[in-house]
């Protein structure tokens, strides 16, 4: 590691720079607030803040919540915020108009969801997730099957087992398409089918999807998603997430989280709960207004830039950051913890180390932003909204000199505490 | 009503402004960003915004996430905003640090809260109710029982019924302490001993209290308890609800809506769920943060208001609207539509007439902002943080004047849209 590497032509910052010159998603970069100084490789975890975001938070609480008071909920549109938005986010996923609402969490989300999707096939037991994934979905499910009290059980499966792992006695399929770790893409438009093929139903986590790859959840005959907003699709730290549920499931669909937003007359006051139709039964209670306002202007963003554009820059900013690794770090340890075709993977990568913890906390010092998952895993997220392919190779080049100097060696970066 | 009623020397405007002259809370009124011309008396409904609410959204946004980025989790301390903004609501409340956390929707919150309870008392199946109660917490606890598919049936008592329904087959007196619509409070410390006597538990929703009156949780021996924040609290449209569990509870404690955030272990990633320690396993997935830090402002405003004059001055406010309405409005058909002793009614007034609808729609046009609430209810809210004596005098006068002058006649009031 001594001597600089010769790089092949296209792996110099000149090359790099030329890409940026001609990139048709670059003037996207000034709609972000970005501090100075850093490469944010981490909109895979917390998107950075679009400056219009700033803006509509400050204008609704500001103008909205301080002059329009209670009537807001009305004149601002605030009640109907999880429809609307819901409606903007259906447009990015494959979804019609009224089949998304934003709301809650993706946990909240995927415990109304999946419970759904179980009540709907009330003779099987079986729940196939991968064990890997998030384990947020795991301990979703887990409580769930746990209060039903009715025998369920979660048949855990990794990537190649999935196919095998999905028989006759399945209810719902419930897996990431993106996993949050290794990034690799399972097939949703195939297990999909073999889910349907034995008669069972299709649950979509698309936290690391939305924003990040085309995602065609009509096109692959998808029952029910569920995805966060705060990753690709820059909403703002905890913005409210979203819930997909399919046309064709509406009148029969039911869940546990029944509360005043969900029911058909919510003015009414009546006693009893009747729900709504159509996806606005999947709705329980108030949302949080200032957040959701917020996660507007990034779906505005995502719109303009298009998932199909945004996902070709992301495939060559990962791209460019794995050749440069392998060109200029070949023999420092690294090895790549998901697949290695940009085909095969979502918005990020996972680089191994078995120093990766005081690696990532060297770069982080340095400016460059990734994050970490416990044992080796450095993770490294390629949003292609607000980075430049001359950001990836400073990136690398932050992280051959941390190499090199020994800086991860500092012990000021052993010390563990978490890494969000 | 043509001419104009000799008042009691104690209800004149000038009696009203020296009132406020001699307010030991009137300073905070400077506190809140209220719209001019305006009589608010909803923040029953929504309070109005803290000008450090806005400041504070506006920070989080354009610094903790703009600049901080995914780091500001940690340095900001947004994961730890449940907890910390948990316990600062907790000392409003009569509740120890470490047995509140402030998160997601009092809807789901009373599912986790109730579910927990039921839990804990397996044996039964009655859960007792206020019919009449915001329905929102009926629709909740209709959809978990039938979740739970286990018998369980809610038992609707009302105001007087409440005490004999609390029988021994009772799991749970779920009650809200301050009526929605009415204003009635009910007793929490002889529910609470009723419930505990023939070994029920007792959950409180605080929805109509928190802020508004004085509440002892502890002190009353309570086991559950939900509420919002949005109201007395003033923490803005759709800011986090909060949950209490006594910590007597807490070892024991389960809940169905299992996610990482209720997680032992967060940062671990273990495939299965194992519960935090104390309050924060009634927590589930990422919560909205700028919802959440505009919240705080509020919180710290009614702390240094202290709860005890908050809610003295509320008693006043509202016992010189119903003197001046009983004084100034006595023939013109309205009725209270609650307790007619301060003691016995939370922050709000209600006061039914038959046309109440257009009436209300009338103050508004006007600058009097109450609320209606179907077939004949007249809401009026009496915080008295940014509320003046003078402004509940001027209020009255504006609806003598609708009322002389037959302005609520006017078409453009009849039309029915939701208030909310």
């Amino acid at each position: 590691m001594a001597t600089a590497p010769v790089l092949p032509t296209d792996l110099t910052r000149d090359a790099a720079l030329a890409l940026d010159a001609a990139d048709p998603l670059g003037a996207f970069i000034d709609e972000f607030q970005l501090p100075r100084g850093v490469v944010y490789l981490n909109g895979n975890s917390l998107g950075p803040s679009p400056k219009a975001a700033i803006a509509r938070v400050t204008e609704a609480a500001a103008e909205e919540w301080s002059t329009g008071l209670v009537t807001s909920w009305n004149r601002a549109g605030w009640f109907q915020l999880p429809y609307r938005l819901g409606d903007r986010i259906a447009g990015l996923i494959g979804a019609e108009a009224g089949e998304v609402v934003m709301t809650d969490s993706t946990s909240l989300n995927l415990f109304r969801i999946v419970a759904a999707a179980l009540a709907m096939r009330p003779d099987r037991r079986v729940i196939v997730m991968e064990g890997s994934n998030f384990p947020t979905d795991n301990y979703v499910i887990q409580g769930l099957i746990e209060t039903l009290g009715r025998g369920h059980v979660i048949r855990f499966a990794e990537k190649n087992e999935i196919a095998s792992a999905i028989g006759p006695d399945v209810a719902a399929v419930v897996l990431t398409q993106v996993h949050y770790k290794s990034s690799h893409i399972l097939d949703m438009a195939a297990i999909t089918a073999q889910a349907h093929a034995v008669g069972a139903l299709a649950v979509w986590d698309l936290c690391h999807s939305a924003g990040a790859i085309p995602v065609d959840l009509n096109g692959c005959n998808v029952d029910f998603a569920v995805g966060c907003t705060y990753k690709y699709l820059n909403g703002g730290p905890g913005s409210p997430a979203f819930q997909f549920a399919a046309k064709r499931h509406h009148e029969a669909m039911t869940q546990p989280l029944t509360g005043w937003w969900g029911h058909g007359a919510p003015f009414a006051f009546e006693r009893d709960y009747a729900p709504a139709s159509g996806i606005g039964r999947m709705l329980t209670g108030t949302q949080p207004i200032l957040s959701m306002v917020a996660a507007e202007a990034g779906l505005d963003i995502a719109e303009r830039a298009g998932v199909g554009a945004a996902r070709e820059k992301s495939r060559a900013l990962g791209k460019l950051f794995q050749d440069l690794v392998e060109a200029r770090l070949g023999d420092a340890g690294f090895t790549l913890g998901g697949p290695a075709q940009t085909d095969d993977r979502g918005g990020h990568i996972a680089l191994e180390h078995v120093n990766g913890y005081p690696i990532m906390k060297a770069l982080i010092s340095r400016g460059v932003i990734g994050d970490f998952r416990a044992p080796t895993t450095m993770r490294f997220g390629f949003s292609p909204l607000y980075l430049r392919y001359a950001d990836i190779w400073d990136a690398v080049d932050i992280l051959v000199a941390t190499m090199e100097t020994g800086l991860w060696r500092d012990p000021a970066f052993a010390a563990v505490e978490a890494v969000t």
